[in-house]
């Protein structure tokens, strides 16, 4: 299945057909590209990534930052040609961090498939992810406008940084307050969602504040959607998950809900106890989301998701009124229809 | 203590100080402040990346890749201005392959200190490897110059490829055969080498001529680099070495000695079974030394690098004759001295 196919069998779920499928309408072709050029990229690689890369290619994904980069763009002197490489290069490295992540989290599985250090190993896993990051770095050498290199190694280096103080957090005897949540999440995902939306846009050479106004769009729409895929990891059906929830929990990552509980909640004791415990069981999960539930703690997080969601939309006020406009402004909605 | 001082200290073990000191006095004061620079830009870094980062970075090293960088600008317009940041990202893509190669071979060792992921673990060296290139591919996207940083992707990927067919080949039952070798030792040491001499000339806009000739030099030297430090890993006294000598053979990584040992030794049979070995014991390295000893695989490799390293120092001939091409030949000849 294309990954235009992919968003519209996903999206139909939800509302009407037609009226979403024009949302993408403006990019549906260019975006099956990107999806082409990608598959042939890895194909190009040696052996030992095909598999790994394919493996992890084909698991599908929403495509979600080349959409935005080839979205940024349309607010340029838009010519697909100009913009192909770093639609690429966002969606390599996305994919690198994937899986890099994956070890770091010592996931097993990812979208229902296992994942590629499950299947190959630690060490494929690494050099995958070097590779694909290199693979990366090589098309944005060749983007006539220098900056865009600079912009997506920023993303890459603030999103290490991010993971490494959620790592170190992670091992900490203090649980994380409200504004380190935050922080960590702007480096892990508002910067790249934002920088693609950038990096488009600077690519076909849109006005400075135009960039601005789109990374302003893009880090407010990534705070939402990181907050709705946190709080999705504790509320959500295994099933539509793909995979058990509670995974941060188990993981020592502690997200907005659990914050907000461990402030509010009469409980606090009792979640404290979980979320320090080595191993977190499946019953734990389950008492936490009773817990955070009575104390209001997913709506408190759905709140503040909405807060950035409307302010992502405000960021598009000052640019044209055009169709990728209205496409933005709609996939910021899909973020808390947890469509995106 | 200083890497010229440092490098001072290990070339007066062998020769005369002061005529090699002479080969580096051209570089010397900016190698000196590319150091302090690489320290300056680790302490920027989050907390975790500078216990990380910092433990590898003073486990010292002869910053061999800056070096050449800046040997390389010569040749060029010099201005250190120019090239300070690709010299400096060229030691952090070298340290990010460390990291990431330690986690691959499982190395516990290198440079006689614990490796990063030997302290910290797996994933504090994944997000240390990860953080360095990306710090890298920042330095590099602000070369004015942009095709410098399509150089050094091409480097990584290079290197990555190689590092995937390598562990490709350590899963293989038939052993790999010298050409195989001698592209896995491009890939991983010959190509860095190669484009870090040729990134400095592009640097200071050097003629297209002169870079080719920067990079055919690089290219030759370090496949004679690699041939010696593969050699060395199972001839050293493991003094010299700061680990225990036939790492190699333990990580079954087949290197030149151990393919010319199975095509020219009459114990071939006794070596294949020990190279075939799921652990090799320090026993099995030892017979593994006697056996190539006998066979002279030892001498064939040597002479192999002795070839190497004298197409190295033809590719200088149609270089303009000024201290830079003196130190550039001087260095090939440190190569057969075991002292690059």
């Amino acid at each position: 299945m294309s990954t235009v196919s992919a968003w519209h069998a996903q999206l139909g779920e939800v509302g009407d057909l037609l009226d979403l499928r024009s949302v993408f309408a403006d990019i549906a072709t260019d975006l099956a590209d990107v999806e082409r050029y990608l598959g042939q990229l890895l194909d190009e690689g040696p052996q030992a990534v095909r598999d790994t890369a394919s493996h992890l290619f084909k698991a599908g994904g929403k495509r979600l930052r080349p959409a935005l980069v080839l979205f940024g763009a349309k607010f340029g002197q838009y010519r697909y040609a100009d913009v192909r490489d770093v639609a690429a290069a966002a969606e390599l490295i996305h994919m690198a961090t994937l899986v890099h992540d994956d070890i770091i989290d010592r996931a097993e599985v990812r979208r229902g498939q296992p994942t590629v250090h499950a299947l190959w190993g630690e060490q494929a896993a690494v050099l995958t992810g070097d590779y694909l990051f290199a693979k990366a770095f090589s098309l944005l050498s060749t983007v006539p406008v220098g900056s865009v290199v600079g912009v997506m190694a920023d993303v890459v280096h603030r999103m290490c940084a991010g993971e490494i103080a959620q790592n170190v957090a992670a091992h900490q005897t203090s649980l994380p307050d409200e504004q380190q949540y935050l922080d960590r999440i702007a480096a892990k995902t508002a910067v790249f969602i934002a920088q693609s939306c950038r990096a488009g846009a600077m690519a076909c050479r849109a006005e400075p504040a135009v960039q601005q106004a789109l990374y302003d769009y893009g880090y407010a729409m990534g705070m939402g959607f990181q907050i709705v895929d946190d709080l999705l990891d504790l509320t959500a059906e295994p099933k539509t998950l793909g995979k058990a929830i509670g995974s941060d929990l188990r993981a020592h990552v502690i997200t907005l809900p659990v914050i907000h509980g461990l402030h509010s909640s009469q409980q606090r004791s009792e979640l404290q106890s979980i979320a320090e415990r080595e191993e977190v069981s499946g019953d734990a999960v389950r008492t936490v989301r009773e817990i955070l539930e009575r104390a209001g703690s997913f709506s408190y997080a759905e709140e503040l998701a909405k807060n950035f969601v409307n302010k992502a939309k405000t960021s598009l006020e000052m640019l044209r009124d055009m169709p990728a406009r209205a496409s933005l402004l709609a996939m910021a909605d899909f973020v808390l229809e947890r469509q995106l």
